[in-house]
């Protein structure tokens, strides 16, 4: 397989991935906006996500100039938002992916909406409907291949009480929240079901989106 | 919040994630399955990728027995599989998640048939459609909350062919994989599209399944 083909074979083997926007902002005040499929919860407490940022001397990745200025910023300001992607704007998402200049905000090329909160430097992404900010915790580096995964914790959440069931669980395809596989496959999704709490005395039986017994 | 719903909460902020089961034997040929929406691609060349294996201690996750006989067996063999979760079968990936002991296979007590290739210790899940193994490349711990995250190379590659398009893309949804919200709540997809190679000169386009301009 030549070099593009595999990074699409191998980048499908781990299944349907998140689809996030990571927000940032330098000192200058600089914004960037930058697409990842990478979001992985690491813990609930202390509440902590993790994202891989490719290495910046990887060959065959589209993307990359973007997300070294997130990273860049992140380290500057330590503060970063990750934002859902939703069916409303997932291909002005994916166009955040193409390789603008530091000093061009993807904000403004795709046409996404910076949103302020005091206390957060970076700005959120007006059009999500489920956002964080987070305060950088770690940068942790993958030697094997020299990619590095970056870890934050959550300071702030942002999301739309109605998704929000009385167990914690978030409704986010009510959000219309999209997911992607591959680099370039969208997808929405249909609720199966939620499952019981598995015991080994027992089958799980689906329950409601609420989490209590149907 | 209490514990179990900050848990549920906190879960359900990375998007919707991959449902996996990892397979495992140990030294005594006692086979191992178990539930797991953390895996994530970290390259392409070499072909690695990780998953977030929970603390040992940790009060109020419920399936860290299975998790831990997971991890030991890795240890044990270098060897195992990951093994998309399908439509077919996602009932009884859940309830991989319960309690059982060591000396008792998850692979019986769910209905799922374990499968053999010659050269990969690790068994296979028979009922995947896509299905790789793996041979362990670094645990790394992950000091802020006690996780570790398992990185493996790719060995194997088990997969349906007509799913996979002449540019290397793997449609997953037409194996039916499912993917995760949260800790119990599974979803089918439905494909939005693919979209072109985003460029800042033009906004990105539908592309066909196959890669090729619709």
């Amino acid at each position: 397989m030549d070099k593009r083909s595999r990074a699409m074979f191998i980048n499908s083997l781990s299944g349907f991935k998140s689809a996030n926007l990571i927000a940032t902002i330098n000192k200058q005040q600089q914004t960037n906006v930058a697409m990842f499929s990478s979001v992985v919860h690491l813990g609930a407490s202390p509440a902590l996500v993790g994202f891989i940022m490719r290495p910046e001397t990887s060959p065959n990745h589209d993307s990359k100039i973007t997300q070294r200025h997130t990273l860049n910023n992140i380290i500057e300001t330590e503060s970063y938002t990750i934002n859902q992607v939703s069916a409303h704007f997932w291909q002005q998402a994916h166009q955040t992916s193409a390789r603008y200049n530091e000093d061009d905000s993807e904000f403004n090329h795709v046409g996404l909406t910076p949103y302020y909160l005091d206390g957060t430097p970076a700005p959120f992404v007006q059009e999500s409907q489920l956002k964080y900010s987070l305060k950088l915790v770690d940068i942790m580096p993958i030697k094997h291949n020299n990619t590095q995964m970056v870890i934050g914790e959550i300071t702030r959440v942002l999301c739309l009480k109605n998704a929000i069931k009385s167990d914690g669980f978030i409704d986010i395809e009510s959000l219309n929240t999209v997911c992607v596989s591959g680099l370039d496959s969208y997808h929405e999704t249909t609720h199966l079901s939620r499952l019981s709490y598995a015991k080994t005395d027992r089958q799980v039986t689906p329950i409601g989106i609420n989490g209590k017994a149907k």
